[in-house]
């Protein structure tokens, strides 16, 4: 039987590495509970510094920086799964670390990713490694086409990846990935795309939110629709995949998975697509439709607080705001079901996620 | 016909004179909307402070630290109705301040608040304006007892107030307001206390959220509880009267009126206590209950943006977390449909107000 974790209450500090919207939310949600953000960020005016106790901009290999960051809270978390190996290492010598390495090290690759998935026997797409032209080859014949290329790391919003279409242009697809590691992914013809969105906590309580129905545009999330237009047996069975995964990596804190749906004649089913370990856009919903937010879900399961109810208040629509739409903020505002919610991003940029807007029906 | 007012939205700078809780919400809020928030406060640990972006600590007539603050920011505004004249009138001359400097003279002074209401030709309890013992004397005479003695200014949670019973205890209740001006009123026989908290913006609309029902221990808010139990006639008069109150003010922002409600077999009559030229403990529910919160409101109509939604998400109960309750906090995380806000004072003290929750069912 496991040991009770440690209980991070009110008054404690909680560190946060990243500076993005994800970590605005969340040091937005630890507030509520008397729980300051200390937020660790190369960049020079992020967005969740504006709502923080404290912000440390600094390097992610500045190791001084580092220490003195760990050593001035008493837990930390992160936004964003691209955290280098070493800096967690360094940040989990001194503090709580959550997610854990493990968690970190499966979803940075995505071959570790697919490979963790498999090994679970939970459905994923067909993969291939990618080293050199001659694998990409061989790995087009065994999967067929369309398939798609993929650089193993440091891939979002579509970024890294590369459709391919028949079995000609392998050159110039191999040259776009620069040498750097790959994976090739056999194409699902999906009928839609889905998320779940859960928490764990350390005591391997785990509760989900309902299943998130997303639909991109040029890769990046535009809308979120919940809830998701599938059968239940289909949400059962997405649901414990998510938490089949999250009770693997002995996870702590919310978690997001990303899945395709598939239809034929003998029903849907499902197939993994992708780990987020953290908290998701998909699930930013949350904030004005459920009754615990997912940021606030994430600080109680990382603070080995109980986790909180995720009844939904509504149907939802969840839209986000990409570049130029920014301009829309006063549109949004008159909107009588919409609550709407901008990141104070400095800079506004084509495909840069600038805010979202909730509506609850 | 007026003119648009001008608009601060998403970027701008909101500067908020005092770090208390209701400035932490406030500034919780205008983040939402990408409004930053800077902080003027006094006080060395402000609970607003963590979550802005800015802090200036210095005292209030510190000049040169409070044109530095107005310089900084685009519009400001204020958590309490105590700021100085001075302080205020300095500050307005670099930026718009709302609420305006009427509003704060008016409810500063319990004499010329009752003075404004009677003047409207709205019910407020009998007074009578004290200098001496003479007037005291005289006051008990003409008001009957019980009534209440009070000071002018500075009043809150029931500090500068005592009850008289009888026409004796003159000169010791005298003493008590340390010769500081002062005010009696008659007692009122009332069978609820109610609120009614709305904004204005500077077009001149209006919108009242629910009105509260609230019942105090030791002048203290305890619970308040959405809708009051009052008659919907007794309803419209007390917004009416409420939306008089905020025109005659010109007033921009949230406003909240508090009033009691008396009954005899003629019906329901409401007659008015009290004016806070701010955002109100009793509305504290609307961060979950309503659709706009009040904070989000008041950023809202003092920033010339359209105001939002008022209708509210169920039954409300919110109940203050005074003083040592706050040792509560974990049950109320456990409760299922309870909302917590902790406001992160570093010290507990009895009749503080350390936070509160909000159950709707």
């Amino acid at each position: 039987m496991k040991s009770m974790p440690n209980v991070f209450g009110p008054g404690s500090r909680l560190g946060i590495v990243g500076g993005g919207q994800l970590a605005r939310m969340i040091a937005l949600s630890a507030a509520e509970l008397a729980i300051s953000s200390h937020i660790f960020t190369p960049e020079p005016h992020c967005p969740a510094g504006d709502v923080a106790a404290q912000v440390t901009q600094a390097e992610y290999d500045d190791e001084v920086a580092l220490a003195a960051f760990a050593d001035s809270v008493d837990i930390i978390t992160y936004e964003f799964e691209n955290v280098p190996a070493k800096t967690a290492a360094l940040l989990a010598s001194r503090r709580p670390l959550h997610p854990n390495s493990d968690a970190l090290e499966t979803t940075q690759d995505r071959l570790l990713e697919k490979e963790f998935i498999a090994g679970l026997n939970l459905p994923v797409a067909s993969f291939h490694a990618i080293d050199t032209i001659e694998d990409l080859s061989h790995g087009v014949q065994i999967l067929g086409s369309p398939c798609i290329l993929k650089t193993r790391r440091f891939g979002y919003d579509g970024k890294g990846q590369i459709k391919i279409e028949a079995n000609d242009g392998l050159n110039r697809a191999f040259d776009e990935m620069s040498g750097a590691p790959a994976i090739l992914e056999a194409y699902i013809p999906f009928t839609r795309e889905i998320s779940v969105v859960a928490a764990r906590n350390a005591v391997g309580e785990f509760c989900a939110f309902d299943i998130c129905e997303n639909v991109h545009r040029d890769h990046i999330l535009q809308f979120t629709y919940v809830p998701a237009n599938i059968q239940n047996k289909t949400a059962e069975i997405a649901i414990s995949a998510a938490r089949k995964i999250a009770d693997a990596l002995q996870y702590v804190g919310v978690i997001a998975v990303e899945m395709f749906v598939t239809s034929d004649g003998s029903g849907e089913r499902i197939i993994i697509n992708e780990i987020a370990p953290r908290v998701h856009n998909s699930a930013h919903w949350t904030i004005d439709g459920a009754n615990t937010s997912q940021f606030q879900q994430h600080v109680r399961a990382i603070c080995g607080l109980p986790l909180g109810s995720v009844a939904r208040r509504g149907t939802i629509e969840m839209e986000n705001i990409v570049g130029d739409a920014t301009q829309r903020w006063l549109d949004f505002l008159g909107e009588p079901n919409t609550h709407l919610h901008l990141y104070g991003k400095r800079e506004t940029r084509p495909g840069r996620k600038m805010g979202h807007v909730t509506r609850v029906r």
